[in-house]
């Protein structure tokens, strides 16, 4: 990090004025399966949301009310994403995050509502009607439950968050993550919630956003595809006081940096916990004549399902690598590529180099295991996580709904 | 198919004129992996190769000879990629079909060059040498042969031919092709040769190819990886008399539909047989604005991990359908969305409709199995095949090499 900061147990609650809790409303078998998320007061709010041309009904409100840039609370399920349910479904998130705002007392158009599940059924809204109000009597420090809650296969609760200093004042950035199938570069690819009590005007706050899923949550990959329920939302309540960043410069540098090192630290707990996965990948592609060339080449590598069954198989096969990196559609010499796993070269000048397979393969046994792809050419790089393929991954989609 | 003409069997040297062998040189164990392909006379010649920036050093040298339009024999090895070899790849790529000029006693240019199997290894020139002139001593009329030492993880020989007529003459087209791991579109996806004694113009013979391809070979997916390798090259001999086909019309368009024909069942073929496929997926999509919309999404669906992974599990997971069209670029209403497991219709105008469980997941256990997405918005459509994912693709590629 260039900025002085510490990381810090905890998430969405650790920075002041925020408070969150997690129950279960029987969406899913006896687990916690609804978050909310309030602030003491109104926040400056940001999103950024699946490209896909599919968008579930939650998030198309909550794109709706963050054009204000304005929002106090979040109701998040999981169990059901409320996905191609039809103008019913609309109206259903619309209720669903009515319900919140009662039980909060606060104005509807400040309250955002995300979902995530199964696609293609209608939001059980009764029980969500029920379990509402002991949710909203259970908001405290407890960004883990919420944590929880938002969950579907992943097998561990993702937060992260920062410590570090503006104008005089200590900030906290604190955030939630869940993950696991359908995690795919190019937008928003799950769910991330971001909260921070530093003070910055929405829209800067939409632009840090902006650059910090860009180098995270935009370079991760799990299976290719993308969810019509994707979405990274923040909100920066102002309660710790410092001068509210109101333009670029040496603050607004700051926050960024801070914010994209929570994102990046939830992005990577996301790729480690892909549907099936054994560990990270993590591939940084270095000496690209564009940032576009390096991230596209470094993505295509840990999207590549051949790449990610090497890795699992501890299998040196750096040809998938560079033939991964030549149909990403990035722009370099192939005859100049220099690859690395872990520490050991295995190509050079876009040839192989006689290498130890035994040292090569525990390089690939590593968590993570780290592939280097440099293509000698310019002053660009880019990292991308992913994790290998499994038969767990198999097992896991092959009957996800039954 | 518009045009009268009949499957048959046999393969690339059922039209008349073409010989073919194949044996074993020592690069697989034990298994034939050099195959010869040649015609009594010169042939007009086309091909399409990969679209992936790194392309192997054989692909180089046919279609540098190619820009003539007019080649007689063929030497495929597999085994090896003969790719990231750097210049020396690129001399033994000249070296091994000059071997095969030699032995066939035709001019160098005249002979292309192909190669298949691992990348980023130089191959073994001397059991290639050694085993060419019994490679050239057998050919005869046995396609099979070949159709057989071009495999590497193919678990069956895939050979197609169709007669039909054209200018009163009898005339055959027959091909030959190897898949498996690597399959995916926009650009020649695999290896597949075909051969015909229809006489046409060079010109025409590449538009030709072009068209079948993007049909065919462009229209399958296994696993999303495109090789440094692949290529689709088709041989006219004109050894069946007919009036040499020179500009469009009827003729034309006679042979461009058994052209494509064949590779549509070739394609099939390769699909079915992906990495530890137990069955096919032909994924239909109608209604569309666009042909380009209609295949963007129907190959975005069959190529989707999610989608793959359920027709594997025989779950109805209508959502991973429309979820994957949804990212897939093309453009449609998801508001207008019909959506066909076989005949069991699961989502209308984009959301679920009741079904049968059992009957839905019973369609999807067919071979192949069948998904229909239907825009209702335009007159174009397009198919697509792919094939289920399974333990068996990990198991495959976590250890090819070893």
């Amino acid at each position: 990090m260039g900025v002085s900061m510490e990381w810090a147990a905890g998430g969405v609650t650790l920075p002041q004025g925020f408070r969150a809790s997690g129950v279960a409303a029987g969406l899913k078998k006896a687990k916690k399966d609804l978050a909310l998320l309030v602030s003491t007061v109104p926040a400056a709010a940001a999103g950024v949301f699946t490209a896909n041309l599919v968008k579930a009904a939650p998030l198309l409100v909550t794109a709706e009310r963050l054009r204000k840039g304005t929002a106090q609370a979040l109701i998040v399920n999981s169990g059901n994403a409320n996905a191609c349910t039809g103008t019913e479904g609309y109206a259903d998130a619309v209720a669903m995050a009515g319900m919140a705002a009662a039980a909060l007392q606060l104005p509807e158009e400040l309250v955002l509502v995300c979902s995530t599940g199964v696609i293609g059924r209608r939001l059980p809204l009764a029980k969500i009607e029920a379990a509402v109000p002991a949710a909203a009597a259970a908001v405290r420090k407890a960004g883990h439950d919420a944590a929880e809650a938002i969950l579907t296969t992943d097998t561990v609760v993702k937060e992260a968050a920062v410590r570090f200093s503006m104008g005089g004042r200590p900030c906290v950035i604190g955030g939630m993550a869940k993950g696991s199938g359908m995690i795919h570069p190019n937008m928003a690819t799950m769910l991330a919630f971001l909260t921070t009590d530093a003070a910055i005007e929405a829209g800067l706050l939409r632009r840090a956003l902006k650059e910090a899923v860009d180098q995270s949550f935009n370079m991760i990959t799990v299976d290719g595809d993308s969810s019509t329920n994707d979405m990274v939302l923040v909100l920066a309540n102002g309660c710790a006081g410092n001068p509210v960043i109101s333009g670029p410069g040496l603050e607004y540098q700051t926050f960024a940096e801070a914010l994209t090192a929570v994102a990046v630290a939830l992005a990577k707990k996301v790729a480690r916990d892909g549907e099936g996965a054994t560990r990270l990948i993590e591939v940084q592609v270095k000496g690209a004549r564009t940032l576009n060339d390096a991230r596209t080449a470094a993505r295509a590598i840990a999207g590549s399902n051949l790449v990610k069954a090497a890795v699992f198989g501890r299998d040196a096969n750096w040809g998938r690598i560079i033939c991964a990196a030549g149909y990403s559609g990035a722009l370099f010499d192939p005859s100049a590529v220099d690859i690395f796993l872990g520490a050991e070269q295995v190509a050079q000048d876009g040839a192989g180099l006689p290498f130890s397979e035994e040292r090569a393969g525990r390089e690939l046994a590593q968590d993570p295991a780290l592939i280097t792809v440099d293509f000698k050419e310019g002053d660009y790089s880019a990292t991308a996580w992913g994790c290998d393929l499994t038969y767990d991954y198999v097992s896991i989609n092959a009957s996800y709904r039954t």
